[in-house]
């Protein structure tokens, strides 16, 4: 079974995802976490290409091509094996990501990252649990960290707004895969809907 | 105008590349000259990612992947404005080489890289030579080569053949802007050759 976690920065879904992990490694299950844009070592490298150096050095349109040229090595050399060994793997964002942050926040190119993600990629989550957060709650939560891989993370007010109705809109166009969770609770509520949801997915 | 050099590795296509740009400049022509995999600075950059390193670090797909974010790169920051400003354009190598070397040589992914270029690239040159070139001494020129991004010029003498009725028969399925030429013959036999189709094409 092939999990994701999506939702707008500092929704809590990176904490979630891996507390999700730790939850089903303790019912003995065999899973695999992970995350993107990376996840594997070549993509770990094109992560580096894409978040390091000046924020427009490269076009929406390019860089959609390099996420989906990192996501299809990490699906080759990561996902797709463990999935084919039986094990749950556990990704903190996957397309979705794509899908909203560029197709929707740079023009409207929301079409061509599904006809590439339909030639490139193909393979949907069978469970993605989007967090859903107070947008100006998250914004100040992904503001308050300290890295140097902040630049998703600096659109403002304005656009974590509309990439919150975005992740909700997303969820009604998959229903079939898509679970929103109110991720404003305390952590340890929010996992344990998470987990219920997944150990009754996993049967 | 946007004209493009290809061919098979050790065809010469680099070297008539530089002295079409010599003679169009000496015609007092206002002429860009570069090339691919790269040509702009986030190209080279891409370029190196995916000729470092060991050759089978990234599958046909995510390689094709790669190449095609690096010419949309070159394309919108090279390319494109040279065009509109009315320069003519001058590469050694373009998406004929993606058709070729990751198309024909790497599994059956043609139809992938044409629907990739017809999604993310779409430009055609409006002229293109196709140094033909004895598959056996293109290798072995290729071969004699110090440098250490020959990567691509190691695959042998049966994907050399391979390559060149490759590109014959791309010339007949784009017969609006190839031209073989025989490159058998002294560089500067060549060069005029090329030199005056250009010009007969810039009128």
């Amino acid at each position: 079974m092939f999990i994701t976690f999506e939702g707008i920065d500092g929704s809590g879904k990176s904490t979630q995802a891996r507390l999700l992990a730790e939850a089903l490694r303790g019912d003995g299950r065999d899973v695999v976490l992970t995350r993107e844009p990376g996840g594997s070592p070549g993509a770990e490298e094109i992560r580096r290409l894409v978040l390091e150096g000046d924020p427009d050095r490269w076009s929406a349109e390019t860089e959609i091509l390099l996420f989906t040229a990192a996501r299809r090595d990490h699906l080759e050399r990561l996902i797709d094996p463990a999935l084919g060994a039986g094990r749950i793997v556990i990704s903190d964002r996957f397309a979705d990501s794509t899908r909203m942050y560029q197709g929707l926040s740079r023009g409207d190119l929301r079409a061509v990252v599904d006809k590439l993600h339909a030639l490139m990629i193909g393979r949907e989550p069978d469970l993605t649990f989007i967090i859903d957060m107070d947008p100006d709650v998250g914004l100040a939560r992904a503001r308050g960290r300290n890295g140097s891989e902040e630049r998703f993370e600096d659109f403002g007010a304005a656009l974590q707004h509309r990439m919150r109705q975005g992740f909700l809109d997303l969820a009604r166009e998959f229903p079939g895969r898509c679970r929103v969770i109110d991720g404003n609770r305390p952590v340890e509520t929010v996992t344990a809907e998470v987990a219920g949801i997944a150990r009754a997915a996993l049967g």
